[in-house]
C-alpha cells in the first residue's frame, strides 16, 4: 500500500515561481502536518520535543514512526534481536498511514505502544487530531503519500560519528542493550540501511537542520513558523 | 585582518540546552544580520531577492560579497579573465568587513559597484543600516568575525549539475562570456574552490536550504521568522 521511494526529486523546487505566485498556491488547511526525518541519533526526536515544549502539547499531536514497529512478540528473543530494524519493512506502514489519514480527517486513532526492550507491541494509546501534527521517524520522507500530507518536510542532518555516539548512549543506557550488540547492529544494519534508505530521502526535505534539537537558531525558526500557523 | 577558516564546528550546536534556557541567551539586537552562503548558481541571490520582495526593501539592507571583488582594472583584459574569482583572496575582505561593522554600528557605508563584464570597480553606492541586513555571498560563512555578527546562518545547497547550468545561463546570457570560457573557468577554479572553501562552510550553517529561492516552504519559514523579528 505504501511504497518506499527514494531518489525522485521533488518537482516543486524545480519550478521557478515568484514568491507571491507561490503564496497563492499554498495549502492553508487547519491541520498542519510537519515531518521530521533523519538518521538514528540525529536529534530528530529532540526537535520534536522542543516543538512540543515551546508550542504546547495542547496544540500538537506527536506521532513517531517508531511506535509502528511490527510486533515481534511471536519470535524467540534471540531471533528478534537479529532482525533489521532500519529497513522500511520493519514497520507496519499500512497502520501508520491509516492513522495519519485518520488524523488528517480529524478523527482519533489508537497508536501502538512499542517496547524497545522486548521488541513487542505492548498496547495502544489514543491520539487525537490537533492543529499541528508532528510526524517523526527515520523514513517518514520516503513515502509519496506521507510527503503529500506534509506542509513542512525537515531532514535532521548530523554527522555519523555523533549519531553513533548518541545511539550507544541511548541503547546501552536507556534500553539495556550490550555495547557489543549495539555496535554490531550498527555495522550490520543501521549503517547500510541509513545509506540505502534514509540518507537519500534528504532530497525531499524543504529544510535541512544540522545537529537537530541542539540547533537553537533552526529550532527558533521552526517554532516561529508553527506559532504563526497557529495564530492564523 | 579577516581570516578565512573552515572545518571548525560551531560550538553552539554541541551544547545541549533546553529550548527555554536558550531563548534567554539569545541576542535581541535591533539590527538582524542574516547570512546567505552557497556555491555559485545555488540560488542564494534568489533567496535574498525573495526576502526583499516579501519583507520590503525599506526594512532590508542587501549586501553582496560579490560587490567587494578586488578591482582588476589595472590588469590587461586577458589577464583579468584568467584569475581565480572563487578564492577568498579575490575579495577585498577588509573593506567588506569594515562596511559590515559600520552597518552594525548604525552607520552608512559606500558599497563598491562591480562590473562583471570588465572585472572592474566602477563606482560606489551608499548603503544605509536597516532592521534586517542580508549578507549574501559564496564565502560569507567562512569568517569567524562575520559569523559572530549573523543571527541566522543559511547555506543554500544545490546539486552541482544544477549549479553549473545556472552559471552557464547567467555568465553566457547576462555577462556576455563565451561558453568555452565559462566551462574552462568552472573546471579550473570554480569547482576546486567550491570543494576547498565553500562546501566546508556548510558546517557553520544553522539551516540548509536545498535548491535556494525556488524552495517555497523554506522561503516561507525564513520570511515568517524575519517578519516576526521586525514585529518585536
Amino acid at each position: 500500500m505504501l511504497d518506499f521511494q527514494t531518489g525522485i526529486q521533488s518537482e516543486l523546487h524545480l519550478i521557478p515561481l515568484s514568491y507571491q505566485q507561490a503564496c497563492i498556491m499554498k495549502n492553508m488547511d487547519n491541520i498542519h502536518f510537519i515531518g521530521v526525518a533523519g538518521g538514528s541519533g540525529s536529534g530528530k526526536s529532540t526537535v520534536a520535543r522542543n516543538v512540543l515544549e515551546a508550542v504546547g502539547a495542547e496544540d500538537v499531536t506527536y506521532i513517531q514512526q517508531d511506535s509502528y514497529y511490527k510486533d515481534l512478540s511471536h519470535l524467540p528473543a534471540d531471533v528478534r534481536m537479529k532482525l533489521n530494524f532500519d529497513h522500511p519493512d520493519a514497520f507496519d506502514n499500512t497502520l501508520f498511514f491509516e492513522h495519519l489519514q485518520a488524523i488528517k480527517n480529524n478523527l482519533p486513532a489508537e497508536k501502538p505502544l512499542y517496547d524497545f526492550k522486548t521488541f513487542a507491541r505492548i498496547g495502544f494509546e489514543k491520539i487525537e487530531p490537533r492543529k499541528v501534527i508532528l510526524v517523526e521517524g527515520i523514513l517518514v520522507l520516503g513515502y509519496q503519500e506521507i510527503r503529500d500530507m506534509l506542509g513542512i518536510k525537515i531532514f535532521v542532518d548530523t554527522d555519523s560519528d555523533l549519531r553513533i555516539i548518541r545511539r550507544i548512549r541511548r541503547d546501552v543506557l536507556e534500553r539495556g542493550r550490550s555495547l557489543e550488540y549495539v555496535l554490531s547492529q550498527y555495522l550490520e544494519t543501521v549503517r547500510p540501511m541509513h545509506q540505502q534508505f534514509i540518507e537519500p530521502t534528504k532530497r525531499f526535505a524543504d529544510i535541512i537542520i544540522p545537529e537537530g534539537g541542539n540547533n537553537l537558531v533552526a529550532m527558533d525558526m521552526l517554532i516561529t513558523k508553527i506559532q504563526a500557523l497557529l495564530s492564523h
